[in-house]
């Protein structure tokens, strides 16, 4: 089998949440697995020194309607929780704990806190919520609580945000597959092609 | 037959150019027309207070490789001037004073000022490259000349701005079709379908 997918996204990121949905289908109709790398959007726009698309003036209405479109054409369930967009460290400090123990889980767990924002609307930015979430994937709650104050938990997000960044990511999702990278929901139908073709 | 779809775009945008290449033939291909409404984008990156990506840390450096990949997928040459990205107001004005007159004409004149930038390099910034350009559509140099000082041309070009504005564009190309709005070169495959099925 070839080199995995890498598939980064924001846990608070609309179309990160989109692509979640459709990307292990699409790597698998290749041969390939995703390898799923949420990471911190925030340190993107400082380096970029821009803002989340929803706070800037003209984009954030039409990013809005462009989401909501994107999800019925998927038809899927998208809403935006009270407190997007919003800090994912819990969130991303959680994921990279389980991960480190059992990947499957890990992409579950993921899949519960994208859905808990972006379909149940709950607030993901509170460890709480990603406390409950875990919780209802049978994860010890103890085990979790701790993991969020862990200090090499901690150290992964940072280095996984930092390393994307290095690569180019400038923004959720990014996909690279190989070196090739690609910026965006609405780039997976590239990425299929790509990898159909190996490359153009 | 309906409503012309309107084609918003900057000169300066190599989006726009891929874009331009493909909008007629999809708008026929609904039995629509495209109409196309130049405008200046820095005028966008003024209200919602960002940059052209081409000098955006991060997606600079992405936005060029993802342009040439757009290009040679779809067959068709890009090469980036060396004034790019430029400052339009030569060519949007150029355009608007001879759709006035000859709206099939100031289309032709549109696609030879954006093989200029994006095919032959050539710096359409300056008015002297325009008046070149509309010399070579057959267009007489003194009237254009005159048209690029004319007040009124000049303020045709800043309403169609501000216009666009006031509708929403925030990037370049920017589709409505009806009074739904779709921002980017690769929304086109999405504008296409809303056509087919009236919306969704």
């Amino acid at each position: 089998m070839s080199r995995p997918i890498d598939f980064y996204f924001d846990f608070s990121s609309p179309f990160g949440y989109l692509a979640s949905l459709q990307i292990d289908t699409l790597a698998e109709r290749h041969g390939r697995l995703a390898d799923w790398r949420p990471f911190l959007l925030g340190a993107v726009f400082k380096v970029a020194k821009t803002a989340p698309n929803a706070l800037v003036p003209l984009k954030g209405s039409y990013s809005e309607r462009d989401w909501e479109r994107c999800a019925r054409l998927l038809g899927v369930p998208l809403t935006l929780p009270p407190d997007f967009p919003f800090p994912s460290q819990a969130a991303g400090r959680a994921f990279y704990w389980l991960k480190a123990q059992d990947e499957s889980a890990a992409k579950e767990l993921a899949r519960a806190l994208l859905a808990a924002s972006f379909v149940e609307g709950r607030e993901v930015s509170k460890p709480e919520t990603v406390l409950e979430v875990a919780d209802a994937q049978g994860l010890e709650r103890a085990a979790v609580e701790q993991a969020l104050q862990d200090e090499s938990v901690k150290q992964r997000l940072r280095e996984e945000t930092e390393g994307a960044i290095e690569r180019g990511v400038c923004g959720s999702p990014f996909i690279f597959v190989d070196d090739e990278p690609f910026w965006g929901n609405d780039r997976l139908a590239m990425v299929d092609l790509w990898l159909e073709r190996g490359g153009w």
